[in-house]
């Protein structure tokens, strides 16, 4: 890092402008922020060595993912997105390059959800240590509150997609590794999509490049809402312990990703527990009392019961109540 | 660490209560604030080996500090202060006591600034990690940017007396430095004011639990205003960058704290760097054209002219101009 801090958030000002009529954006104490509605406030830390792995995430995915994580926090309470504040401590062996991707990477993620970056801190550091802090905006939030008996648990779509995308990325050789570090769009990126003869670049991308979902057109269906983060099933604990319900999930009704199977066989991991327990993937995990939601794609994956506790219903084993489970950094 | 992060998240939410007409705090996906004017945002992170050094700082003063560095930012837009959402990355050797004392600093904190804890995020690290969030209202932020040449500038009390501290902290001896860990009130800590005949307290209190100034009854008076975070020359040099004016500074009539220049003889440190260039005192640093601000306590200590860059005015060397000093951490 040869860039001073104050030339740092100069050339960072000029990039990221916020609109006059927004309110004031980089630069002074605070920012100042023209909400229309009440504010949604959220915050989630990514730290080197807990979170990510340098060997085969880029500074450009750290931008990209630090804003999805947050962003996904916000529409989890059905909110718009507004701005973001992003805190970094950075080690002296980061390049002015790396800081630059990183930059990069916010940029691309706030045009994808349309939001604004505000303001942020930047210190030295000894590991790679990211803070953001998400500003959203709601009439009226969407808790994780509000589940009954009897009422659907729907998925915005199939899990452990993140969770077989990182276990891929342990198993690869240092190129491959270095190879990953290149893309930016894993869109066109097919080498392993070829090799394996399914959609790897989609589990790929869901751990390092994230997108949150946004309950667009369902919002005013939904009675509890949270974000699938650190899997079904420790999030779907979450949201139950709120409402005082329990909840019985048919592990039949879960859709596959076909990379997700492809890749437990592979790499030889237990698939059930890619699928429920895997973090990371930042789909919705929504309760309505509406069949129709399937209408809006949503895929219903359980029921809403009166009793505590979370029951995984097998069609061969039958009905066994789930131990606590999915991935957390404690 | 024993606890889990469920577990931890359910204490907390019981101890810092977010009352129901303000919103949602802890414990969903985001915090739900009903702001009633427009917001003020701001982060500060602080790392372990950067900004503090355990070895003389206790979790209590962490948590203490942590929210006062941010709310400062929010009290230099002249601003309300409402809300405070925290993410902490903690190294497993950290027990729950310290986690407990880090919480009790940061209540100790939000009760004096009349703030609520909103929410947060919890990790494990390999170096403690603090990243504050502050969230205030404010229906015209005061900025930077509005000084004008001609235009008083003061400060709200002497400065230095941070980094003073720092220094004296750094040269005690560890079961000194361990006796300063037990102190949770500085008023009633008066070894060291009997050993150096001046107020130590009052530095070391300024080093480890600043407290950040509000402009209360002045801020009508204010055209530009910084918190002084990182000493007096660099936060008046962002304050004129922003303004597109210069400033001369009277060395002396920036008045001296006595604890201050006793330890800066003691130690051997050169005291104008300690007074102009010590960073962490978050007094703010107030541009007025109204002389009368004396009134409300604020010191008189320079004028904004129309040149840029700081220049120094010393009753025996003259008017020299200043480097762009101060402590960073980049």
């Amino acid at each position: 890092m040869k860039q001073s801090e104050l030339e740092i958030v100069r050339s960072l000002r000029n990039r990221f402008k916020l609109p006059e009529n927004l309110g004031v954006g980089i630069g002074d104490d605070s920012a100042f922020l023209r909400a229309k509605k009440p504010v949604l406030l959220t915050t989630d830390l990514m730290i080197e060595g807990v979170h990510f792995d340098l060997s085969y995430t880029s500074f450009y995915h750290l931008g990209f993912k630090i804003v999805s994580v947050n962003v996904s926090d916000v529409y989890a309470m059905g909110g718009d997105f507004n701005g973001f504040l992003f805190s970094v401590g950075i080690p002296e062996s980061v390049s002015d390059e790396d800081l630059i991707e990183l930059f990069d990477g916010i940029e691309k993620a706030l045009n994808y959800y349309n939001g604004y970056l505000l303001g942020g801190d930047l210190s030295r550091s000894e590991k790679v240590v990211l803070s953001g802090f998400a500003v959203g905006e709601s009439e009226k939030p969407i808790l994780r509150k509000g589940a009954e008996p009897g009422d659907s648990i729907f998925i915005t779509a199939s899990t452990g997609l993140s969770s077989a995308g990182l276990n891929l990325l342990r198993s690869f050789s240092i190129d491959e590794k270095n190879l990953i570090k290149t893309v930016k769009d894993f869109e066109d990126f097919k080498i392993y999509n070829e090799k394996f003869g399914v959609r790897v670049n989609e589990i790929l991308e869901r751990h390092l490049m994230p997108k949150a979902r946004k309950p667009y057109k369902f919002a005013h269906m939904i009675k509890a809402m949270i974000d699938i983060s650190d899997g079904i099933l420790i999030d779907l604990y979450r949201l139950c312990e709120e409402s005082r319900v329990g909840a019985e999930i048919y592990l039949d009704k879960i859709p596959i990703h076909p990379a997700v199977s492809k890749i437990a066989e592979y790499l030889k991991v237990d698939l059930i527990k890619l699928i429920i327990s895997g973090g990371e993937d930042y789909e919705l995990l929504v309760i309505s009392a509406q069949e129709s939601m399937t209408e809006f794609g949503l895929i219903p994956v359980g029921k809403i019961i009166k009793d505590y506790g979370i029951y995984l219903v097998d069609p061969i084993k039958g009905k066994i109540p789930a131990k606590r489970e999915g991935w957390q950094h404690f």
